[in-house]
C-alpha cells in the first residue's frame, strides 16, 4: 500500500506530518514525499525542511494521496502540470485526501465537484467556487474522497482512514502508539469556540495566513 | 527568542512538529534543527526526511530547547558529547523541554534528578532510573523543565508554553490558527482508555516500538 504526501514549497508542517504519523504506522504501508522537484521544501515559516525524495513522474499508482496545505499552496491553484498528476493518480487510488487548504487543490483540479468538502477554516468560502459544498466538520468522508479541516486536523484524518482501511483495533493501537489522548490547555481551536476578538483578528489577517490572492 | 529542536537518527516526526508547528508561530521566534552532524535526519519509519540546518556548536544559547524522542534516542543514552551540550545550553535557556522518550535523554544528561517529569507511557518506568519522579500528566512543568507524554503530546506542551511566554491570546490564536480542535474518532490515546488487549500487546512489544535495551 503506496501513501503518496505531496510537498511544495511554504506547505504546513502539520498539515503533512499529522496524517503521516499516523498512516504510515498501518501493516504494509510505503510512505513517499512526492514534490514537483525532489529535494529539500521549506515550510511557510521558512525553518523546516521535508525532503521529497520522489518527483511526481516516479509517483504514478499511489494507493493514497495525501494533499497538505499551507500559503504555497495558492501559487499552485493555476498548475496544470500538477492538477494532471492529481487527477492521473487519482484515477488509481483508494482514497484521495486532503489537510488544510490542500483541498482548494483537489478542487482546482477539479476532483470535488458536487462533493461535501472541507479545508482551514478561514478557506472554507473558497470551496463553492471549485464545485464543492463547504460543511462544519472537521474530517469528511465523501467516497474515496476525504478532506479535513486545518492543520492538526490531518491527525483525526489519518486515524479515521487507518480504521477504514486496517479496522478499529489497528487504528487504536497506532492512536495508543502515538499516545493521542488531547488536553489542550485552551478551548479555542474552532473560530466559534475562540473568544470572539481573537478570531476576528485571524479574520482580518487571512490574506496573511491563507496567502489569499485577491 | 532562539528555540533549537534537537534532530538525530530514528526520532518520531510528530515529537519534533507538534512543539515546532505551535512555537515557531510565537512573535519574534526563531526556530533551528539542530544535530550532531547538520544535514537530513530520517525518522524510525525511515521515509521522513527533516533537515538539520545547524550543527551542536553553532548553537551555544537557544531560548527554548526541545528534546524530541524516538527509537533512535537509545542511541545517545550514552552519548557524552551531546549530553554536555544539553547541559551547556541548558546552563541558558529559559525552558528545557522534551517529547516522548526525549525525557530519557534529558535525564541521561543529569537535568531530571529530583524532578516531577514525564515520558512515553511506555518508557515512564525508565524515569527513576535517571534520577526523576515520573507521573501521569500529559504535560509536566517543574521550574524550566517541561516534560510531555508520547508523540502527539508535544502539541499539547507547545502551546501551554506559548501561553506561559506570550500569553493566553497569544497560544489561543496560535491553537485557533492551526484549528486545534481534537476530534479523535477513537478513545484509545491513553493506556488506561484503550482496549485491554491492544494496550496489552503495546506493552508486549515495547522493546520494538521504544527500541530499549536490555
Amino acid at each position: 500500500m503506496q501513501i503518496a504526501i505531496l510537498l511544495f514549497d511554504r506547505f504546513t508542517a502539520l498539515d503533512a506530518v499529522g496524517p503521516y504519523e499516523t498512516l504510515s504506522r498501518l501493516p504494509g504501508a510505503e510512505t513517499v514525499f512526492v514534490a514537483e522537484r525532489p529535494g529539500v521544501h521549506h515550510n511557510e515559516v521558512g525553518s523546516l525542511g521535508l525532503v521529497a525524495d520522489a518527483a511526481l513522474a516516479d509517483v504514478t499508482e499511489p494507493d493514497i494521496l495525501v494533499v497538505p496545505g499551507g500559503p504555497g499552496q495558492i501559487a499552485h491553484m493555476d498548475n496544470g502540470a500538477l492538477h494532471e498528476w492529481i487527477r492521473a493518480v487519482d484515477a488509481h487510488t483508494a482514497w484521495t485526501t486532503s489537510v488544510c487548504t490542500g483541498s482548494l487543490l483537489l478542487g482546482a483540479a477539479g476532483l470535488l465537484k458536487g462533493r461535501r468538502a472541507t479545508s482551514h477554516w478561514l478557506a472554507l468560502d473558497q470551496l463553492p467556487g471549485l464545485g464543492a459544498e463547504p460543511t462544519g466538520e472537521r474530517v469528511v468522508f465523501d467516497g474515496k474522497y476525504v478532506t479535513a479541516a486545518g492543520v492538526s486536523s490531518g491527525i483525526d484524518m489519518g486515524l479515521a482512514l487507518a480504521g477504514r482501511i486496517a479496522g478499529d483495533a489497528a487504528a487504536q493501537a497506532i492512536q495508543l502508539g502515538m499516545e493521542y489522548d488531547p488536553q489542550p490547555p485552551y478551548d479555542a481551536g474552532a473560530p466559534d469556540k475562540a473568544p470572539a476578538e481573537i478570531t476576528a483578528a485571524l479574520r482580518a489577517r487571512s490574506r496573511f495566513v491563507l496567502a489569499v490572492e485577491e
